[in-house]
């Protein structure tokens, strides 16, 4: 496998059953992508999953240890694209996941209206209105900052995306919150699960986990929070349920 | 102090510092009263108070140790309304706590908008529709199931009521919260403040805490979760903290 610049090869999981290529100055997952895969309920037999927003394919990876449905996973960056299509043939998943370069508005068109069962998104988290705020680095400011896309966006093109009574699941931060349940339902997408992270133990949320349906009844459940290390500065027990 | 029926004279702080008229067959307050008038920023010195569905007047009078502000509280029922005034006489806070016996929907006529810097609210929790599945107690119907007023109303009313800049709290169930966000963002109410409390660690939350601002900006604050008991099956510090 050709690794270009800095690019390095790392585990995906402790028990190093899968790889993905990382890159300081264009993508490295973050644990967000990891609680994402994780909190999202998989179609176990049959269904279809799309991931937008999927740099370089790490939520599909994780999600493809878990289950056998076909994967779709688009991503607007031609240089992240590249790296997902290697990380996809080093871990011998061409079967099952199928990387699309292209804006994510397209995909209805491509697709048409309520065709997946699941669709997963780790989106651009800064509305930040101002250039001289974004990130230096093109590739990290389109992937952090709402340049090319922005939160209504991303929940509409979902909505027609997503079959009727199948899931939509995001990560966020929280201080995005209300917007997030308030673009949601105007969608059509009723909350459903949420689940907020914590870096530990009386600190406020960092992360948000949300779970949608098309067209559900109103009734929401919030997950016992979780935290991400301990006392001790160590990783939780849950989050090593996770990773190890 | 004369007692009618089953009432009973209950201590409202382990100091013994304020007494409360309770009736097991018609009012007694729970956790979640006493939640919302620790949860709630009062004004030190000066501003206005309005506390919504009353009952029998245990938040104006937990927040009354706290803040020497004026507090209006209003009740839909006669027979609240007159436990609370003598409960009221009985902690000697006729010259702070005035007690109205009225529809919460009437309070914009009565005050005029954009009064109040701070409406507190514990309001009926259950939107039953159905009367066969309404508590037997026509007292307690009242208190928990959206027979005089609903969610909406409390809202739209609340936003009217309080000042622009100023805060609105209420605790409710966590499974409504879709529905508190969105109405709150409709009326101007932006959501600020957010906690859950959860009966003891890994269970679900099973009370809401919110704190809106009229006419804020969008940037809401995800509190650390609260623990009502440790594992031993104890209050925990943080509610011992608030109750003694």
């Amino acid at each position: 496998m050709s690794l270009q610049g800095d690019e390095r090869i790392d585990y995906l999981y402790t028990d190093q059953s899968m790889q993905i290529i990382q890159s300081p100055s264009v993508f490295s997952y973050s644990i967000d992508a990891v609680l994402l895969a994780n909190f999202a309920r998989l179609p176990k037999k049959r269904g279809k999953i799309l991931d937008l927003c999927t740099g370089n394919g790490v939520v599909p990876l994780l999600m493809s240890k878990y289950t056998p449905v076909p994967i779709k996973a688009v991503e607007i960056q031609a240089r992240l694209i590249d790296m997902a299509k290697r990380s996809v043939a080093l871990n011998k998943k061409e079967g099952q996941i199928e990387l699309i370069h292209d804006d994510l508005k397209q995909m209805p068109h491509r697709f048409g209206n309520d065709k997946f069962d699941l669709v997963t998104v780790n989106p651009p988290y800064f509305d930040t209105p101002h250039v001289n705020h974004h990130n230096k680095n093109e590739y990290l400011t389109i992937a952090r900052h709402e340049v090319m896309t922005n939160l209504e966006e991303v929940i509409e093109t979902s909505s027609r995306l997503v079959k009727s009574g199948g899931k939509f699941v995001m990560v966020h931060r929280p201080n995005r919150f209300v917007d997030i349940i308030y673009l949601l339902r105007h969608y059509k997408l009723e909350p459903k699960r949420i689940q907020f992270v914590y870096p530990k133990e009386g600190k406020e949320a960092n992360i948000l986990l949300i779970e949608a349906v098309r067209d559900g009844k109103s009734d929401v459940h919030l997950l016992p929070p979780f935290y991400v290390f301990d006392e001790a500065g160590e990783y939780s027990k849950a989050m090593k349920a996770i990773v190890y």
